[in-house]
Formats: C-alpha cells, structure tokens, sequence
C-alpha cells in the first residue's frame, strides 16, 4: 500500500495526481476486504464510498469544515483519511470504533449510529454557522435508504427555508441498477445546472432521451426518475426542486474528478445544495456484487477470497422468531408482519417469502411502522413489527399515543435487546425495558430460551386489547433453561430447598443460566435462593409481592439501563403491596458503554455471576451481622400495611 | 336552529338541498361561535371545516367509511353530524371530549391529539381493508402545517407504494391568504386533473396565467404554489406527483358541491389520492378573521361578540419563562430559540421579535428541534428549545442518542408538564420525568414557583456539556414559596421542629404548596416532616440519602407518572447508598386521564393533600403500632451497606 501508508491526514491528498487518487482508492479497497474480513465489520458501504471519500476531502477541509456521515458505517474510508490505519482491532475493545468517534479524531462529528439524523445535524451546525458569521463549509452524506425516515423531511423543510445558508447534502445513492454509462450526461447536466446555461438547456433539452420505466418506492422512484432521463429535462428534480433545494447530479460516484467538479461548484454556490452520487455498494470485491440478499453490508469474520464466513453461525434469537412466525402465518391469516428497512436482519425473510401479501417494509421509518400497525389492528388484523430494541425509541410517542391509547392488539417484537457490544453505544438495546415501563396496558415480556420465545410470541399475539412486547437478545440463543415450577404466571427455575429461604433472585431473559450460577455461589456461602423468571415483565405478576415476602432479601438482575428497569419496577410494586424487603438491583449502569464484545461489555459494568454473587453475600452477610439470623428475617420486613 | 337539531346522523343530510346545506354551515357556524365562547375550546379551526365536514359525511357512509381527523381539535363540526349536539360540558368532566373518541362514538377512530399521525393510520386502516378484502373507504383529513412532521411524509412514501389501495387523503389548507375568486378554476383544473382531458388540458394551459411570488417555509411554497397558477400547469403538484400520488385541487373548501364533486371523483378512483381543499381558519366570525396572532385557535371563554376572554388571565409559567428568555437572549448572544410551530403558546414570540436572527421555528418537527439542537450546540451555540411536555416523548431517541451522547448543551424547556386535565389524555404531560431519567448525562430540574424558573433556566443554560431540562405547568402560576434551608442543592420548605422527624416529603415543582398543606395535616396527627424541594431532580442530589437517613419514611410527590419517575429514581438512590427507609411514591397512576380539570383529576387520582396525608398517617401509625415509636425507627432502617 505504498500510496494509503504515506497519508497521514486529508491534506496529503492535495499533492496525488488524479492517477495516483485512483490508484489510492483501489489501494483502500484491498486494504478494506483484508481488514474487513478478518475482524467483520461494514464492508459492502464502504466499498462503495471510497471515491466520494476521496473527493469530499480534496475538496472539503476538515476537520475545519464538517464533514458528517449518516449512520456512520460508511466511515471507513473517512477514518482511513484521517490519520486511524490500524483496523486490527476494528470494533474490539481498545480498538477502532465501527462508526465516527470524537474520541479518535476531530474529524469525526456524529457518533449515532442511528439513521437518518445527519441533515438535522447539518441544520444545526449550518445556522451556528451564520449566528457566529463563520465560513465553514457543512457537508452532510446521506444514502437513498435514509431520505425515507420523516427526519430527512423534517431537515430539508427547514434546509430549503434559508437559501442564504451555505450547506453541502451528498445524496448516495447505492442502488444496486446503477449503469455506469450514464456518468457522462450527469456530468453534463450537473455543470449546466448551476450556471446560467441551465434555463436555455431546458427548453431544447425535452425529447432527448426517453423515460425510462422505474419500479419499487416512491422516494426511490424520485431519485432514480433522475438517472433516467426525460423527466430531468421536463420537471428536473420536482421534489427537490419543489421544496426550493438547488440540485446538482446525477454524478458517477466512482468518477472522483467529476465529483471534485460537482463538490466544487456546490461549496461555492453560497446555499443548500443537494449533489446526487451514484455508487455502486461492495464496488470492486465480486462476492459483494454477487450476492443478492446484501450479506455484505454487515459481516463476521470472512474469507476474503470466497466471502464465506469463517464460522458457521448457530441457531440464533432471531431465526427462531422468524420460524415461528412463518407457523403462526400459517395458522392465523390475520396475522401481517412489519419491517423498518430491515427485512432480513429482524428474521422476517421467510415470512415475507411466505405470505407477501402480508408484509410491510415502511421504510426506516420506525414512527410510521408504529402508527400503521395501530390502523391495521382497528382495521382487524395482528400486526407483529419487528424492530431493532435501540430503533422502538424512535417510535415512543406512537407505542403511547397510538397503540396504547387506542387499545390496538399489536406486537412488536424486539431484537438485538440488552447489551449487543461491538456496534457500541448507539446499538444496545438498553433503554426499551425502561421506557416502556409507563405504557399503560402494555404488556412486556423477555423470554429466556429459544422455547420461550415461541411460547411468549404466541401469548403475545393473542393479546388484541394492548399492546404486547417480545425482547430478546442478539447472536447465538442459548440452551434450554427447564421451569422447575410454577409461581402465578411465572417460572420457578430454582426452588430454595428451605422453608426460610435468604433471596430472591429475579432472572430476566436471556440471563437465567447467569442467575442460575449466581444461585449455586450464593449456595457455597450457605445462602439459600430461589430464582424466578417471571417471563412478562410488564405488568408485575401479582405473586410477585408475596413470594418477595417470604424471603429476606430480593434481587433483580436484568440486561438493560438499571434506571427505570424491571428491578424499580419490582421495588415499586413491593412499596405498593407494603412489603419493604430490601431490594438490590442489577443492570446496567446509566451510561453509554463503549465498543468491546458483549461478555467484555458486562464484564466492565460488573453483570456477571461472580460480581453479583459477592455484592449479595456481602448484602446478607451484613443483615445476618447485624440482626442475627432468626432475627434479621423479621426485621427486613418492617412496614407491611 | 331548525336544520341541525334535526341532524341525528350522517344519513340525515342526504335528503337536504344544497341551499340546506348551506343555511346547516350558517347555523353550525353560529352554535360554534355560541357554545365555545362560554366553554373556551377550538373555535378558529372548528369555523373553517365546518363545509368541509358536511361534504365529507355526504360522500362518505362513517362509521363504516372511515373518517381520520389529524389533530383532533377539528372535529367539532364531525361531532355535531353524528350525533353529539350537547356542547354545555366540552371539555369538562363528564361532558365531550375537545378530540374524537371511541367512548363517545362509533364515528370517532383517532384520539390522539398530536399532529401528523393522521397518514400513518389511514395508511394501516387501508392495508387492513386490503387484506380483509373489505371495500369500506379511509379518508384523513391532515392540515398543510402537520404536512411539515416526519411521520407525514414517511406515510406518504408508503401511502404511494400501492397503486391499487384506496386512500382518500384530503389537505386542510387554511392559510390565511386564500383567494376566493380561484375556487371555479380549481375546481376545472381538479376536474381535468383525474380524466383523460388532463393531459390534452396541460398542453395548452401553459401561459394561462403568471407565477405568483411566494414566501414562507418550503412546504407552504409548494402547497400554496398550486393556488398560484402557472406553477400548476407546467409541473402541478410535482411534490406529489413525484411520490405518485394523484392529486386533486385545489378546491374551495366552503363550497359544499364543489367538495362532493371533487370527493366523489377521489373515492372511485380505487387508489390513493390527495384532495387539496383551501379553507379559511375563522370563518364567519369577525373577531377571528381579523386577529393576527391566531388566538382563536384555542380560545378560554370569550364574549362572543368581541371575542375578549371572559375573566384576564395573570401572570403564567410561560411568561414567566419567555420574559427570562428576553432577558437571557440580551446578556449572552449565543443563546438562540427553537420551536416547533408553537412560538406564541411556549412563550417565545418576545424572544423572537427581539432577536429575529436567533428563533428557529422547525414546524411541527420536534424530532428536528432536538437533533438540529445538537448541531447547533456543537457548532457553538446554547439552543433552549421550548416545548410542550407530551410533545417532547416525539424526540426521545434524538435527546438521547443526538443530544446526551454527544455531551450537547442544549436546554429543553417543557412547558404544560404534569396534569393540564381539560384537553385529556394525550395533552397531559406526565411521561417526561420518567423517560428522561434513563438519559445519561441529562439534568433535569422542575422549579416551584416564578423564581425558580428564572434560577433554574439559568443554570440549565450555563451547563455546555449535558442536555439540561426545565419543566413546569400550565397556566397560573401560584405564590412564591420561601426555602427556609438548603441541604446539599436542594431547598428546605419546612424544617420538622425535632431532631427524630418521622416523615421526609420530597416536593417536585409546582406541588410545593400542596406538600406544605401534607406536613401541616401530618403535624395535627403528631407526625413531624421536613419538606425539601430538590430543585433537580435528576441526577438525585447527594445529599438526598443522609437526609433520608434520618427520617422513618420518606413520602414522595410529583406530577408526572409514578412508574419511573422521581420517587422511583429516589428510591433506587436510597437502595444504592444501601439506606432502606420505607418509602412510599405518589404521582400520576400508569393509565390514560380521561378529560376534567385539572382539580378534578388530581382529586379523582389522589394526588391531594387531605388523601396523601390520610395514607401516611396511616402508614406511620401502623410502623408505630408494630415496633414502638423507638424500635421502629432503627427497624426501618435495617440493611445500610
């Protein structure tokens, strides 16, 4: 990599010929798909971006002028250009985080993986901008898939208002159709569109080519319309246009001199600008291009040769979710499904193979998905929208407003729920089983096993008066954990073996083979525990109150924020039923965790068996010092009313 | 009113003739004007749909067509059709709800009451008469300003995606502007618009009539373009058109057979369609029309001849804040306003008008208002964004994931937060002191009286590394309450008189008097309270849990949900600093408040002081009757760690 290693910094771009930049930007795909493939991570966008790359920092000077990336998985390049080459440890701990970080570098800005954000935070620094009577330049990239979540609405309305407020948007678009040949007219019009010339070229310019047939969503139709022909000349760009947002494409986003062009022209035009890329996603590595279901956007460790992963994956949470609601299609032809953009990664693949009449994908429009699947159960049906935990916090409002208040029978399921790791602090899906807590009606559940998830799924959609929840975690789903008895609605998965048992251990999904080695630690200190998974979470089980009675001392432990979690609610409803037992509970800490893997992750914030268990027998130890054995267990229980 | 005492239904307006029809809008207009000027409610509004409703419930057979209000507050007219003509109560306990509901009747779907979920139900509704093969009609009527919420265009988007599914869409332009005069050719255009003459129609209309300048927000130019003329013929609707929905428009929306005829067309088509109707807010009633500051949207009780409000309104928390806010806005120039289409009713229209470069009003987009927020705040500026408090659940992921995780200085100021009672369910705001606990890093303070939101905010807006809150209630504001202490950050309202007190009560925000009457009640019974204010409720102030520690019990009271909120914050703080006193939390409880005054719903949930201070004489007796007034206090404090 003779050219990539001598750059330390954007600026060392400057003195490359044109030759040279592209011979970089092939140098940054081979160092991509063996870095990539080694460590996993976001191939496909990043291949696909590395001429825009490198040409918005030719053209842009950063980290002075700001330049922002949507959901930033596509910022490899970006980081490659900024001085961070060591991708050995890519989303590891201690190593290079999957998206922009303020931490590595000045010119990382948004660190939310999130989409569809980066024209709010466009807006934002643009008019800081103009109050503070700066030059800067603002470029926001954003890709076709994120112009459909209603924020990129909300952003351009505001854009377009100030026509004197200087602002780059870089569409990339990655449809996979793109046809390279039509590089050279958009060139062509781009030029003729911010000059003069651009008013005389329209009126000669109508019958040159002919509309060409577009397919698939109406936004994407849009921006496609654009590639095609005719209707740029007609009405170029009406959208757009319409919302006053001068526009300048569509350009080859592989063509890094006509972006430079293009970039150039639209850092001087002194307003908002939108320039149009086309790229072509996984560009340069054939197992990419090949593959029809985009496996490459995201990837585990691969054979960089073949792209086949290194290990075969085993069952995980989400396949057995997908399966189970092809059965339950099968059965129930009232039930639909519903997808924010993320068909195949929430396991609704099969489903929609299955019965495409009854699929949805909205878009990433998590809002939406929300508020249609509240008109869909009043229109008689049940739908199950399965979504991502971290994204369900876009769709508050409507779970509350909409679902809830109307009382509409809809489930969603969430996936990727807990503490997920490697994509950092904006992935875990940490804050559902908190936020959801004030839903009235709603009822929430967190199933433990592969088994549970299908029994719970089932509960869930029977449900027509509330909403319902299913949470699960991400990756592989563990071994069954057996009830060995039954308390209300919830499982018993450790009987005490005493009359007098010391704790209470609440097990809240996925961690009942952690709860269940807590209880054998606590055993070797001669403290006796049950452990309970109450499966739904929400609302408390009314045996709750009781079984927490008849120990001393009651413990949650639970795979989200500890604020607001399943532990406060439990210590709430003991208030309320007067029993004062003291209460410990486990989760995790109020505050963003860092990239490293999911057991490095709970291992720092101290949710492991060891930690707990030692935290607890200090907590019993103490009670025992202070009131004596027969004693403390009265007085732990002091205010029942 | 001979006609409309004679409407029990839809169906009666069959058989009435236009000239009926017409003299029906008069006599609705003026029962409008008679019955809101003595309950206040939504007068302006209601005065420009009142043509559009009844050609609505002409072409359409509701309830079994359905009929979708966005924003609900239009619906009186809707109400007074179908059989609710009792306006003595609206708004009021027992009486009719300002928004549609389902307890009231079966042609009520959507109580929501936020703006621009109107498309996403109609969106679900449809999809469920898709695959039940049902052939009932969904029409939404969405106003041009809640066009400008995220969660409109993502429902367009999806709204257009089918082709074959019907949807009536119908666009309440109420823009004060409206020519009358172009009613007939919009009604031509619309007509041409969905037959074969269309086209025929386009090519000759070119240079029919000359492009109007237009000013305003972006969406507004292009809604309010098609009124303008030449705009219309060459690329009409292109927004629109663009997206593939078929458009209709505009048409005069106090033109009852101009309305059906264009309905009519819209609900054969067999697919989505827009119907633009440009209506006139006010209508009929002078005092409104020639208001400026559009306060006959929602009015108090009026005289109905001068529209001057009945009884004068003293001093509000929202003044109180916009007066600060003008004198913040002087001291530091980088302090700018965010609002999001609610400048006048969050206080900020001083602020505005005295430095215009520093309000940004993002329509109806709170999603924008927190992550442009980031931007500007990280590009060097101080936001305060002002917004109602239910409204803020719609910015939850952008507050945490934008704001918090970026260490932004911006400050929300929620206004309307707690019980605000007569506008129901969807209008209280008693979510946000639960949801914003989990957000790391935020700071959150709920001042008691004038004072304290002039201490507050200027604290919140000195912080620069953390999203601060300030929240507080609607209307009135009561009398300056003294600290008479401090401990740690938190004021003092009552010493206890003793060095064993029994009771510590934490007052949150505006219940600081009624918490004062709780320790004065409590004192009758013997029982001795601190009453401390902790002015920021979150994070917990330090000095909280020592303070706790010398009380028997700890009582709790705030206005917002009890689940996740500040007593249940309080309570895992005490469990945390390992002191296990007692506590009990009152608050709202987890269910939807039906409408009523604010009096009568605190009265109707307990939340008064003669009921809290009944239950913690209670709750103190029994600890006195079980342990001896000595014992009791040790044995309520049994696991400190």
């Amino acid at each position: 990599m003779p050219l990539l290693t001598r750059i330390t910094g954007p600026r060392d771009l400057d003195r490359l010929s044109l030759d040279e930049l592209n011979l970089l930007a092939e140098e940054i795909r081979a160092f991509l798909v063996d870095a990539v493939s080694k460590t996993g991570g976001h191939l496909g966008p990043n291949l696909g971006v590395v001429e825009l790359t490198i040409a918005l920092h030719r053209v842009f000077e950063s980290p002075r002028d700001k330049v922002l990336w949507d959901t930033g998985h596509q910022s490899y390049v970006h980081k490659l250009l900024t001085g961070r080459q060591d991708f050995s440890r890519l989303k590891m701990k201690g190593g290079l985080s999957g998206y922009p970080s303020q931490a590595e570098s000045d010119h990382d800005v948004i660190e939310n993986s999130h989409a569809s954000t980066v024209l709010g935070w466009a807006d934002g620094l643009a008019k800081a901008n103009q109050i503070r009577k700066r030059d800067d330049h603002v470029v926001a990239v954003i890709g076709d898939g994120a112009l459909t979540g209603g924020m990129a609405w909300e952003a351009l309305n505001n854009i377009a208002d100030a026509k004197d407020r200087p602002l780059v948007i870089v569409v990339n678009d990655n449809e996979r159709s793109y046809a390279p040949t039509i590089g050279g007219l958009a060139n062509h019009l781009a030029t003729l569109r911010t000059t003069d010339g651009y008013e005389r070229f329209l009126a000669r310019g109508k019958d040159l080519l002919e509309r060409t047939p577009v397919v698939g969503r109406p936004l994407y139709e849009t921006l496609h319309g654009a590639k095609k022909g005719l209707k740029d000349f007609i009405a170029p760009q009406g959208m757009f246009e319409d919302l006053g947002l001068k526009y300048v494409g569509p350009i080859d986003g592989h063509d890094i001199e006509a972006m430079e062009s293009a970039l150039t022209r639209a850092k001087r035009f002194g307003g908002p600008v939108i320039v149009h890329v086309l790229t072509e996603k996984g560009r340069g590595y054939q197992p990419a291009l090949q593959d029809e279901a985009d496996r490459f956007h995201g990837i585990g460790p691969i054979h960089p040769d073949t792209g086949l992963p290194v290990k075969a994956s085993g069952a995980d949470w989400t396949s057995v979710f997908g399966d189970e609601m092809v059965a339950l299609g099968k059965e129930r032809e009232d039930i639909v499904a519903i997808t924010a953009a993320m068909l195949q990664p929430v396991g609704l693949k099969k489903f929609a193979d299955a019965y495409p009449d009854r699929i949805y994908d909205v878009g990433i429009a998590e809002q939406h998905g929300a508020v249609s699947a509240a008109g869909l159960a009043t229109g008689g049906v049940h739908p199950v929208f399965a979504v991502y935990a971290t994204f369900l916090n876009r769709a508050f409002d409507q779970v509350l407003m909409d679902v809830a208040l109307h009382r509409c029978g809809v489930t969603f399921v969430l996936d990727r729920a807990g503490v997920t790791g490697t994509d950092g602090a904006s992935h875990n899906g940490m804050w559902d089983m908190s936020i959801l807590q004030v839903v009235p009606g709603l009822r929430l559940s967190a199933p433990r096993d592969a088994d549970q998830v299908r029994a719970q799924l089932r509960e869930a959609v029977e449900v027509e008066d509330a909403p319902t929840v299913v949470r699960f975690s991400k990756g592989a789903v563990g071994p069954a954990v057996a009830a060995v008895g039954r308390v209300g609605g919830m499982d018993v998965l450790r009987e005490p073996g005493t009359d007098t048992p010391d704790v209470l251990l609440v097990s809240v999904g996925a961690l009942a083979p952690m709860c269940l080695e807590i209880a054998a630690l606590l055993d070797r200190q001669g403290i006796t525990t049950t452990v309970v998974d109450p499966r739904w979470v929400k609302p408390v089980d009314e045996a709750m109150a009781p079984l927490a009675e008849r120990h001393r001392v009651v413990v949650t432990v639970e795979d989200n924020s500890r604020v607001g979690g399943v532990g406060s609610t439990i210590a709430q409803a003991l208030r309320d039923a007067g029993v004062d037992v003291p209460l410990r509970d486990f989760g995790i800490p109020p505050r963003f965790l860092d990239h490293a893997s999911r057991a490095e992750v709970l291992t720092e914030i101290g949710l492991t068996a060891p930690d707990i268990a030692r935290q607890v027998t200090g907590l019993v130890s103490k009670m025992d010092g202070r009131y004596g054995t027969t004693e403390g267990v009265d007085a732990v229980q002091p205010a029942r009313d």
